[in-house]
């Protein structure tokens, strides 16, 4: 019954608390820090070790652990929310967040660095703790009729939204910067001839791109080194607006957008490519999108998988996986590497570019903070907590090393068709156009 | 009964046959062919497919299922040999070439290439054939006892006949050739500057170093990036060789040699590197070299494992493993990604350079091949035969892609110092010494 109680999910959470915590009397009726206060402040110090914050009560109730000067204090404006961060504050810290029942003042994503930090020193959960949070939270399935209503939940936001605070051509994953000073629209054009040059694209070969967002890959790869590309992609807002841009570009010849879901990809093609889309695949699916690449990349093909990744199996973040991105999954190297092996593939090439991604999104999080006065209207606070989180969140992640991103590079069993070493993407021309 | 029988190994099969395939009137007690051998024959292609060879038994019958002309004929001089064949190639193949029992004709190196491409693509063996191979063969165990045995069977036939054709620096491990031409000498350099350079060497660090054959990265490190190293080997040999090179170099201060198995490694140290020892540490233990690296490498460390590894799990060749390399296993990526798992390790790179190990063979089976009547009389024919099969087959494995060359570099979650892309490895200076 209290478990029942405690699902709430965003969208019942989100009325926002209205109550500032600078103004303490607004929260009168919450019940005076008492004992039990106390140990559960104690109990989530336990859990996260002695990293530089503050947590503080509806009534004033104080702790800090820290040697040095907090970076951020932590309201916690009732005894539900600390009792339920007690339980499970994957999921409820986010909720809390958002809602308002829990507010951060200071540095945010600083903050998280040192929570991730603390959280993988941390202890294991009791069996009693683990049942408890099974019964909590389950995560989404990715088949194919639960994959559209995932994607459709964060996609189909509105091309709007997303077009206020990406670059220029709309990248919605980790960009490569050549030189950490460069801006974000060169180094998201840098990432996908970083990608083309590892897939070795020449004019004339066939691309088959399993998840292209808004199409900017598969057009880059189709106008700088003149292949066809076949692109797929199951949100339809996404799929709409590749389409009039291949329009635009003259393209639609050579770059098809099918609205359809990887598994259904057929034929067989010169390369692979895959890049922020294995994320969305789900655990249970994992072998089943391997089985796609085997079945569609040609003998002498190559193929790049591009994804957000962990340094070991485990469950994703509670809340990205209910509130942003649902079904996600971040697999391990291990896990991706075993989908490779039923097909014999040779692993070419892993690199990690994770502090990329974590300066990519320090980008998208500053873009998006001059866009908040212009979006709050349309989406409301809780939204703009939301994305404020998530995109916060994923700067620590990726910064901590939480989170990971890798590319791997692989081809089939047999093809020594490979460049003798990898000097080559290292040095201009840095386009086959411009050689 | 009969599969005691079969378990002769290589010391009681070794007695040369004595008998050329030219000279077939030495098989004359051989039983005629009839319709087992015809039915054998069919079998042995059945299992291959249609690679361009021809297999011809002692008394004339031949068959061949190439559309070209075949690249080599196996003589195979007795039934025995025959059936054994069909019952386990992996094994008795090795075993009747090196006795004399079967001979091949025509290029070795290509029509092991075709075999590994064809056995790629077998399909599984029964469950009774399974049940039977396991009855004949056993692998070796890597417990610290056995080790000693195991790792003593190859590096202490002496550092003499390593000396006759390995290059100047006795470097026994895969080398990096910046181009194809390079001599075996500056390819071997040059991958001890890369893994230094992936290791991010610099003067004053320490490091551990598992297994370190006759000692030429530990002496390269210490001499030109300033390190200090603590090197393990349980070879005997190779210690006191590495020992008296570091006496010459005038680097015993900074380098100390270990006779001791890697699991007794002790200390924590700034970068923790193993370049071909891996191979030798077994399946059954791998999780041990996993915590080695875990209680030995500073936070702000960074490890390299250098490889020999498969496409997928699975056994290792038989014969290589009985004969050549007692306890070998040569691990799948994602196993060796797993073993890094419980350390929350940050996998930061892994490439393929399986080609260079195909091409550091093929200059180590040609200067083989010009010692051969230098150390016939030593070791005789059998050793000569042995040697040849295992650098042959090892360039046909890495060249088909039966044999992989990982390095997989990493360091401790947490730790951001890592170069902001991979550019730095591929351009001058290559040694800190000539910055």
């Amino acid at each position: 019954m209290k478990l029942e109680l405690l699902k709430s999910d965003l969208v019942q959470f989100a009325p926002e608390h209205g109550k500032s915590f600078t103004d303490e009397s607004a929260f009168d009726d919450q019940p005076r820090p008492g004992r039990i206060d106390r140990w559960a402040l104690d109990q989530l110090f336990a859990g996260i070790g002695r990293p530089p914050i503050r947590l503080r009560l509806w009534n004033g109730l104080e702790i800090s652990r820290a040697d040095d000067a907090p970076v951020a204090t932590i309201y916690i404006h009732d005894r539900v929310t600390l009792l339920k961060l007690l339980v499970y504050p994957d999921l409820y810290f986010g909720e809390a967040y958002c809602s308002g029942a829990l507010e951060v003042e200071g540095e945010l994503v600083e903050f998280l660095e040192y929570l991730y930090l603390a959280l993988a020193d941390a202890p294991a959960r009791s069996l009693f703790h683990r049942l408890l949070i099974r019964g909590i939270y389950h995560p989404q399935d990715t088949t194919l009729e639960d994959s559209k209503d995932n994607i459709h939940h964060h996609y189909n936001i509105g091309n709007e939204f997303y077009r206020l605070w990406l670059d220029d051509e709309m990248v919605y994953t980790c960009a490569y910067f050549r030189s950490p000073d460069d801006t974000l629209e060169q180094a998201q054009v840098d990432k996908m001839d970083h990608v083309c040059r590892k897939l070795e694209l020449s004019p004339g070969l066939t691309v088959v791109e399993a998840g292209c967002g808004w199409g900017s890959l598969a057009l880059h790869m189709a106008q700088h080194y003149g292949v066809s590309v076949k692109a797929y992609n199951i949100s339809h807002e996404q799929i709409r607006y590749a389409r009039r841009r291949a329009q635009e570009l003259g393209l639609q010849e050579r770059v098809e957008f099918i609205e359809d879901d990887y598994r259904n990809i057929g034929g067989q093609f010169d390369a692979f490519v895959s890049v922020g889309m294995l994320e969305h695949v789900g655990p249970r699916h994992l072998d089943a999108f391997g089985e796609v690449i085997r079945r569609s990349l040609k003998d002498s093909g190559r193929g790049l998988i591009h994804f957000v990744g962990r340094n070991r199996p485990g469950p994703m973040n509670a809340w990205i996986e209910r509130h942003i991105f649902p079904g996600a999954y971040t697999p391990a190297l291990s896990e991706v590497a075993k989908i490779l092996e039923p097909g014999n593939f040779n692993v070419l090439d892993v690199e990690n570019i994770r502090l990329h991604y974590a300066k990519t999104l320090e980008h998208w999080l500053a873009r998006f903070e001059r866009i908040v006065p212009q979006i709050t209207g349309t989406f409301g606070k809780a939204f703009v907590k939301a994305w404020r989180l998530y995109l916060a969140g994923c700067i620590a992640g990726f910064n901590t090393g939480d989170m990971q991103l890798f590319q791997i590079v692989f081809n089939r069993y047999g093809n020594n068709h490979v460049p003798w070493t990898r000097e080559y993407l290292y040095r201009p021309p840095l386009r086959r156009e411009d050689e």
